[in-house]
């Protein structure tokens, strides 16, 4: 799987643990606990990847956090430094074990002796992402989110912005997590250019990409890798800006092959696009890939500290421009990514303001895509900024790819 | 991948329509027109499976459903019959298109001069279902239901019980898209029993499987074929009762593999357990296998419309209690099943007095995990209620399975 590019990043990271980040982020709100239970918060809290989606962490300003895990829930991957409570989800005998749940975290905030107009939670049931569990949503029921509320603070919107913040900028360990994800990632990318033949379905070329994720679980601490392999190949790819999926077509001499990849290893997300060609390429068809990759690198080289997302967007924007097809570019350029397979944070969009910080890890994507010619093209690598500029997390020395 | 054992069973099934059910439903609720926006509503109301998960029908009682789909979504898998609009989700130029499409939910409604009492939806935001696009749940925003809400009617408890119950009874067609998801779930299991070696990790057969399900994509009209297949082997099956997931560990002679098994086809779910041998057993393994198996078929043998589900339990529960093992069989031993990997309606459960119809399609899965013997054992079969008694829907002539 090969060693990345630049191996010395790590130090020049965000140097601020996550347990310094929430201590000042409770501090500058007033506030002496958070709660958490969707599966990418309590990531981003305490690195713990819930099994089942139905734990809950309560981050307290002056005491260890506390887990509340399922009966069910598997316990060999929970962090050390948790103090860990059971409650009774799965017990055939309990006919409600959320309200058990919501009555034992009462509990606990009135030992620690926490008002609830000291506690915030981000108490919306939307965007919750997959826990391990990945084949339903989370069981949560209705009126779930309104019984914890009652023990929290009504909050500002300035603490809600607050603690979205806390996702941009990871820390050392998490890019570790991050570039693990991304080395799976690249497994999987490998199998996608091993299997471009003519004749193999999409579908097909899908199935070895996610099998090669698939089996890296038990190598290297890994305990959960999961692939989502998106391929578009051929008039296909034309698509690809408006959504991904795999069919039946099977591929043919001169094709574009685009493969979107979602990558989860242990809980931290990778996103990629590669686009890649059967045989030889018609001229104007190779140029689309030609303008789409010299786009994206373009992105790329201007990552650094301190540069807008508007200005990173129209890096990739501009070029495409230049050849006569920004209307055939019609997306954001990136996005942050890690704790999921779109973390929330501010989109690399014309006119957006927001200004890069080392630690933080985004994508950088842009595509065109001209169904006038049968095809589309689009590169997306995972990219940390550096103190001095940044790494490039998805490609890997040593792997084929382009 | 063979014929099913019984194939004269669609004329058994519930014959009424599903837009005739959807009709009574309205009527006996005073209802002019119901709103749906999560995957497996919209899919048991109109046939349609979303791509992103962001498209929203308006059944009316007097007029043709009319299905909201992004910007984004493809267009090639919309049944016939369903008016269709487009809103401007994934349109970079708009800032919200969720209340674009709550305004033109709301015109079509006074268009159809429908008034709010008249128009009932399932606001909550929980257990949502995947979407085709199923790495990331979907984005519904903070506030949506709650702006869907405005447009509808507060409705009684009844009428949200008399919904739940239109999930219960499958109609012809969707009974052949289930017996489909099961044939494409048994390609899988083939794969399974195939790749049962010494030496091979549970990821490694996991993988096997799943990309076995994949590859079904652009056969008999599969656009959308995709499994969640976790193996446990050995000591780890004796956890299969708590959390399924496949690990690292290679596989040894005399060890009991349980494969769990979610299968989405096209938008239709099978749930499927297999539990098989490596090598030869240890009498006391054995005889756990053999106890789960004889429950199970226990059960199966008990399948009939006007039977309680509580009895449907007790006929499995009673022979693993018979062995001195009740304690040993910690869960449900079935649900229904087709819409979802776990659709809503009431479980087979002890005590549970609602009874079984023909037309509805529920999984049989007791189950033994004995931790001192090292070893558990679950067989999970998906069983349609037939006028006369049943169709085990998940076992295939012709494939290789106990």
């Amino acid at each position: 799987m090969g060693n990345p590019i630049v191996s010395t990043s790590l130090v020049t990271a965000s140097t601020i643990s996550r347990a310094q980040q929430i201590h000042t982020f409770l501090q500058q709100h007033d506030l002496r606990a958070w709660i958490a239970w969707r599966p990418d918060e309590l990531l981003m809290l305490s690195g713990y990847f819930p099994y089942w989606g139905a734990s809950l962490l309560i981050c307290f300003a002056d005491a260890e956090p506390m887990l509340f895990v399922p009966l069910l829930e598997p316990r060999d991957h929970i962090p050390a430094g948790l103090r860990v409570r059971e409650y009774p989800w799965g017990d055939l005998k309990c006919g409600d074990p959320y309200s058990v749940l919501v009555s034992a975290v009462g509990n606990e905030l009135v030992k620690a002796k926490v008002k609830s107009e000291q506690v915030g939670i981000n108490a919306s049931a939307s965007r919750i992402s997959l826990p391990i569990q990945a084949a339903e949503q989370i069981p949560i029921p209705e009126g779930f989110s309104g019984q914890l509320s009652a023990l929290t603070a009504k909050l500002h919107p300035r603490c809600q912005a607050g603690f979205a913040n806390l996702y941009l900028r990871k820390t050392p360990e998490e890019i570790v997590a991050i570039r693990q994800a991304n080395r799976v990632a690249n497994v999987g990318l490998q199998a996608f250019l091993e299997n471009l033949r003519p004749g193999i379905t999409e579908a097909d070329v899908a199935a070895e990409v996610e099998s090669a994720i698939h089996r890296q679980i038990g190598r290297d601490g890994i305990f959960h890798s999961r692939g989502w392999a998106m391929v578009q190949s051929g008039p296909n790819s034309a698509d690809a800006g408006r959504f991904n999926r795999s069919s039946g077509r099977r591929l043919r001499d001169g094709d574009l092959v685009l493969i979107e990849l979602a990558t989860c290893v242990n809980g931290y997300w990778s996103d990629l696009t590669r686009t890649a060609a059967v045989g030889s390429l018609k001229p104007e068809v190779e140029q689309i890939l030609a303008i789409a990759t010299d786009a994206q690198q373009a992105a790329v080289d201007g990552i650094r500290p301190g540069v807008s997302a508007g200005h990173i967007d129209a890096l990739a924007r501009d070029k495409i421009a230049a050849q006569g097809l920004s209307s055939f570019f019609t997306h954001h350029t990136g996005h942050h990514v890690g704790f999921r397979y779109h973390d929330p944070g501010f989109l690399m969009l014309p006119g957006e303001s927001a200004k890069l910080e080392s630690g933080m890890v985004i994508t950088l994507e842009p595509g065109v895509y001209v169904p006038e010619r049968g095809c589309g093209a689009r590169i997306e690598d995972n990219i940390l900024v550096t103190e001095s500029g940044h790494e490039v997390l998805s490609r890997i020395e040593g792997s084929e790819q382009q």
